[in-house]
């Protein structure tokens, strides 16, 4: 919510039990609740695809393809998507990979397992490099953030197997920058 | 967003490829974004925990214990407040039993499979009566929204399993109260 809306005031609307965003004049709720982030661990082979970031936060360090879901747009979709704008890779969704809750900041990641339709990647207008990795030649130093490592692990852990539940954040781990990788 | 951001119009930013609300007098961009419900089959013995509405959509009608994740919060702790809100029930979340995308309206539930830590339950706030249905008991014609019988039908198909990859919308099931159960 913008700071932009002056009759709006923090209050707990009557029947509710925690303070939401309340217009004074006529009192219309503003629900905020958690976004959303999709995105994929992509192979091809043996190796995996990241992007290295060409915007803020954490820009020149290397991510997963993710992104913010759109409204409308289903999470598959939505992680498909995110795939071809950051590395312009044709993806084939397989499977959820994990289901990561990052609270500090409101936002819950669903990850998939996908693999690249072509070997064709592409640094797309927010990554400035996509490359294909081997898992010896990830380079751990300079990924951009803690859920990116999990979801390597996870992608890992569960290669061999068809079928299996979705991970969660591991115990303990919080996704802080400060607290872990 | 509420209709009383006067200086907001429906643009596409610069950068981006959609539109979105923007402030005309500063450029700030209010994103907005798909919401998560978060709710769980909660099951004791061979039956079942539903509640009946006392509130609209679809009041008198049976749901599941679910609603939306607040900020803060993950999404297996949203699925326990809710079931304590709304039925009272001490629930242990077992696994991520579904993923349903219900895009027209911009929602993602993440509906878990849960058992109840006593066999206590009653009806909360929002609900008018909370009852243990085994499955043939269960109120087929009054059930309030395709996607609860889409998770019903997943907790049955997997009740033996003790992992299994989470569900998805049954094959081209939008959710859509008039195109199906």
């Amino acid at each position: 919510m913008s700071e932009h809306a002056n009759n709006f005031s923090r209050r707990v609307p009557a029947g509710d039990d925690r303070d939401r965003l309340v217009c004074d004049d006529c009192g219309f709720v503003v629900y905020e609740n958690p976004k959303i982030v999709v995105g994929a661990v992509v192979h091809l082979g043996e190796r995996i695809v990241l992007c290295r970031r060409a915007i803020p936060p954490r820009l020149g360090y290397w991510t997963l393809p993710a992104g913010y879901l759109e409204l409308g747009e289903s999470p598959e979709a939505g992680a498909r998507r995110e795939a071809w704008e950051e590395a312009r890779a044709d993806i084939e969704i397989e499977q959820l990979l994990g289901v990561y809750s990052i609270e500090r900041i409101s936002q819950v990641q669903l990850i998939y397992r996908a693999c690249l339709r072509n070997p064709h990647v592409e640094a797309g207008p927010e990554s400035a490099e996509v490359a294909l990795f081997r898992w010896e030649e990830i380079p751990w130093a300079e990924i951009a953030f803690p859920s990116v490592n999990w979801a390597l692990g996870h992608f890992r852990e569960t290669r061999a197997q068809t079928t299996f539940p979705p991970r969660r954040n591991p115990e303990g781990a919080t996704g802080s920058m400060r607290q872990e990788v």
